[in-house]
Order: structure tokens, then C-alpha cells, then sequence
């Protein structure tokens, strides 16, 4: 019933069995001394009338209130959903449930919402952010609850996850090599992000110091102006594209074929992220780098397990690969 | 510190002040007897110690947890993730949170997360989906906290929202008529959804009964097909084409300009669900039909305080509007 806004209590169950409030509660909790029978009885009450024992009872008992805390201020879900996914299939054979809530940029929001995870006891939280290099505005410093962070930035003490754009970034760009591809090119994001300059590395120690890097921004826009650019060069164009995101790789695509070059026989091009709504949806559908972030949730959910049981964990930050998905945009075969 | 795993209890606030676990409790709680400089000591060895009063001892007081849960099915965060941003800022200045529970669409995993809601004593939940004619695979029925089911079927006697999937699509077929669009035609999604119907319905209603409607998928690929369609059928090419969604009708805008028919000069394309990430990238932007979730959500959290401050809210399916966005994909001047 929507509408109903009663909550058994206590007091109610102890009404009906005909005992004291005190004596329901040890019965509930496995405590205290009585017959068998009575907790028996009080425990068919209680469930008849749809009482539940309260957090904090159990919390005594197990020392865990068998729910974590995922706090995000990513409130588009590109990053974090995936993550949230990974964290429950974690942890749900445990009985841990995950409660998400969305602190946008906010630090008072923050406050609140780490209040509440802490009122709720949460077992642990973790932070999962839209980019590695920025940090939640949150401190977390003063609490004693396990914190694992993922794919936003951290303490040097904390433990960590986050995609190893490096490998991801290499995978693809020895993926273009192998097909042949040899006069490679960079177009990619800001060169304030941090994943940026680690993939632009990559790009470069796999393609050479002399392989032009255009760095614009997160869009298909810039995709078409980097075409643009690349065509009205003087040199020749590139036979192999490795975009910093699959929107940049989707704008690549769509302007060279307004141009009439066909990807991938004249050209191959590799996008990042495999975010499907873009790159499948791409012609021809896009060979990207899939983060893996389930993954990360997996492994956050493991991590928080751990701690919360009282193990140790190494702090540091964890880098998990990433995976090349090819689909047409490149040519030649899916690797072994 | 994130590798901390102690959880503060109420009996090392009370070993540090030495007095009883009882004293200690009733102090932090403000019952019992005791001088005020006792239980202002003891409450500062609480805050000193980072103690946090569990969420049952304020709950006994206010019979309130000021949290909400929202279940979801959908995982990709499309339709839940705005939901949740209003929810949350109708609660906050309440300093209610809103805790987010991804369910898929599994039974079990459903069970298992409304446990944990009904554990932390949630003040209400919230059901959240990805289409209107779908339940969650989840039973409440017996649950006597307050809910509300937003943007998913809920049973009869239910507080629900939807948006109103045929006064958007009137809106946005009343635009094609006011900027002179005469031939009009409806590419849309499967015949099966609800808000398909809905749409169609209201598409019939403004164009006639000869106005042409194309059911297929909710895809870009599918906007292509249809253009094709469109293209060697006898009759006069449309100038007015409202598509089902914002996915199809970047394909039907893609597909035209691939053909060098030019929108919106020659024909006027409107989408559904504004969309940022397709609806601002296609060439030209489009014009979209917003299901204002972001609103249902706000309501959802203002229905959701009602009902758990015990007032009435009539149950049954509220409607709120949706907007229409003006972009470039029709031509014409924005709607006073």
C-alpha cells in the first residue's frame, strides 16, 4: 500500500506477544533468557506484523550494517553507473547492498550526504568521481570508516583504482601499427586532463616523437576541425587516427567520409572509452578502448570487503587495464 | 584515513569518560538524569572521538531516518540519473538524502536491496525506471513505508508520475504545423512501448489521419532506413519529420544531408527526450521534445515528504508537462 505511513515498532510486537518491550528485543536479538517457545512465538509475531529489527541491532551483533556508501559527482552516470555495477555484483553475494548518492559539486551537499551514509553505519564508502585528476569536495580525512577511491583523484595514503590509460593508449596504437598503419596522428582532448597526457604519451613512445599530436576538446566538433586541419596540411594524411574519446573519433570519422576517404581502407581510426551509444552507433562502428570500469567497481567492492573486515590493504593507487573492443573503424582482424 | 577500520563505539565514548555504557547512551541522547556539565562532557568526548549516534537512536525520537531509497532498472542512468538529481534537490533542504539502489532486472538483487532500505529505515522509496509500461521486478505490496513510482508502471492504488508523453508530442507536432510545415510524418520506435502509442496518438490527432506513421527501433540506423524509405516511396517527400526519439531523428538528419536535402530548409526534424549528448552534437542541433525528469523527480520528492509526514496523497498517475527545446533542426523562431 502507497499510502500507508505506520511503522511497526517494538513496542508494537511487545504489545501483541504480551511482554515487555525488553524481553521482545532479546528475543529478536538471540539474547537474553527465555523458553525457547517464547522467542519462538515473538519471533512469529514480529514477522506477522512485518517488523523489522532495526539497523543498530544487527550492527551490534555483527559489528556491520552490510551496506556501502558510493558517493559521485559524476551525475551523467557515463563513469559512475558502470562502476556501480561492478561494486554490487561484488559484493551482492555478501549481502551488501550499494547506495549511490550524487553529490554533484557541492561540498555542503557532500557533508550531508556523507552524514547520512555515516548515520546509516555504511561498512565503507567509496568515492568514484568523472575524472582521475580532480578530487570529490569531500573530506573524508577525519573518518574511520573504510574509504577506497575510484577513477577520481586521491590521498597519497588512500587506496585507489583507476584504468591505466597508458596500456589502453598503447594497446591501440600498436593495434594500428600491426595492421600496417604507419603515418599515425593524435586527436584528442584538453592537455589539462591528466588521462590526456598519459595517452598522449603512450602515443607518442608507440608512433614516434615526430607523430603530431592536435589536442581540442571532449567533442564531435573538434573531430571535424581536426579533419579539417589534417586536410588542409601540407603533408600527407594520416593513414591511422587515435582519438582521446570516441566522440572526437565519431566527429574523424563523419567528416572524412563527407570527404570521401573511406575508413578504414584509407584510413583507420581508433576511438577511447567505448561508450556503445557512440561507438556503435558510429559508420562504420568504432575500435575503442573499453576502460573497464565495471572492472574497477569489482575490484572496489572487493577492496571495501577486505578493509571492512579488518584486513590489510596496501594503500596506493591500483591501476586495472584497459581493453581494445574492435569493431570496423580499423580493418584487419581482432587480436589472438 | 582510508585504511582505518575501527568503528567508534558508544562504549569507548563511555570507558573515555568513565561512566556506564547506559550514562553515555542516555547523555548523547538527551533522556536520563544527570548533571548538565556530565552530559556536556560526555557529548564532547562523543565529537572528540568522531562517535556517531546510530541512525535507530535518533529515529526512536523523530521516527524519522531522513533518508529515501530510489530503486532503479536502468543501469545506463539515461532516465534515473536526472530523477534522482530532483529528488534530491526537493529533500536536501530537508536534509533528507536519497540513496540510489541499481536492481537490474533481477528479482533476487531486487529483495535483496529493499532489504537493506527497510534496514536503514528509509522514510520512503522511490521506483524508477526506463518505460512506462514496465514494472520493476520487485514486491511491495506488503511494505508499509510511504512510496512513489516515477517513470515506470506502478499498481493502481499507486502514487505515480510519468511525463506527458502525448501533450509533448502535441506540442512538438503543433511547431512543425506553425512554421508552415505541411506534409508531416511520424518516424518512431516499436509499436510495443506505451509512449510510442502515446505519441502517435498525439501525432494523429495534430496531422490527420493520412499523415503517415513508421514504427521501427530506437536507433540512429533506424532513421537512416526510414529516410530511405521515404525517399523512393511514389508520394512527395515530407517537410516536417517528428521522430520517436532523439537517436532516430539524428539518423533521419544525417541520412537527409547524405541525400543533400537540407535541414531544416527543406524538411524540419524534431526528436523526443533531448538528449544532450546526441541531441546538441547533431548537424544542425536538434530540436527535441524534454520529458522534464528532472521535474518528475522533484515532485517524486515532495510527494514522497508528504506521505511520510503522514499526510494524504491521492493515489493514481499524475502527468507533468513536457517542454519543447528549440534548436536549429526546424527552422522557425523559438515558441513565445
Amino acid at each position: 500500500m502507497a499510502i500507508a505511513t505506520d511503522r511497526i515498532r517494538l513496542s508494537d510486537v511487545a504489545q501483541v506477544a504480551g511482554v515487555s518491550v525488553a524481553t521482545a528485543s532479546k528475543a529478536l536479538n538471540g539474547t537474553g533468557r527465555m523458553t525457547l517457545e517464547t522467542r519462538e512465538r515473538i519471533k512469529q509475531i514480529a514477522a506477522d506484523l512485518g517488523f523489522r529489527p532495526n539497523a543498530m541491532a544487527r550492527a551490534l551483533i555483527s559489528q556491520r550494517s552490510f551496506t556501502v556508501g558510493l558517493l559521485t559527482n559524476d551525475t551523467y552516470g557515463r563513469f559512475t553507473l558502470p562502476v556501480m555495477a561492478g561494486v554490487s555484483e561484488a559484493l551482492v553475494d555478501e549481502g551488501v547492498s550499494v547506495f549511490l548518492c550524487g553529490i554533484e559539486d557541492d561540498p555542503a551537499l557532500g557533508r550531508v550526504h556523507v552524514d547520512a551514509m555515516l548515520d546509516k553505519q555504511v561498512d565503507g564508502i567509496i568515492l568514484s568521481g568523472k575524472r582521475i585528476d580532480k578530487r570529490l569536495p569531500v573530506d573524508l580525512s577525519e573518518i574511520s570508516v573504510p574509504i577506497v577511491y575510484v577513477f577520481t583523484e586521491a590521498p597519497d595514503d588512500a587506496v585507489s583504482l583507476v584504468s591505466d590509460d597508458a596500456q589502453g593508449a598503447h594497446e591501440a596504437v600498436e593495434w594500428l601499427v600491426s595492421i600496417g598503419r604507419r603515418r599515425l596522428v593524435h586527436v584528442t582532448g584538453p592537455k589539462s586532463f591528466a588521462s590526456v597526457r598519459e595517452r598522449a604519451g603512450a602515443f607518442t613512445q608507440v608512433a614516434g616523437e615526430s607523430a603530431e599530436i592536435l589536442y581540442g576538446s571532449w567533442s564531435e566538433a573538434w573531430g571535424h576541425s581536426a579533419v579539417d586541419q589534417l586536410c588542409s596540411a601540407e603533408t600527407d594524411l594520416p593513414d591511422g587516427i587515435f582519438c582521446g574519446n570516441d566522440q572526437i573519433a565519431r566527429g574523424v570519422v563523419d567528416a572524412l567520409r563527407e570527404r570521401h576517404i573511406a575508413v578504414p581502407r584509407d584510413v583507420s581510426v581508433v576511438g577511447f572509452d567505448n561508450w556503445e551509444i557512440v561507438s556503435a552507433a558510429t559508420r562504420p562502428p568504432l575500435t575503442s578502448v573499453d576502460m573497464n570500469l565495471k572492472a574497477l567497481g569489482r575490484e572496489a567492492g572487493r577492496l571495501i570487503l577486505e578493509l571492512s573486515g579488518g584486513r590489510h590493504v596496501e594503500p596506493g593507487i591500483r591501476k586495472l587495464p584497459c581493453k581494445l573492443v574492435v569493431r570496423e573503424s580499423c580493418g584487419g582482424a581482432a587480436p589472438a
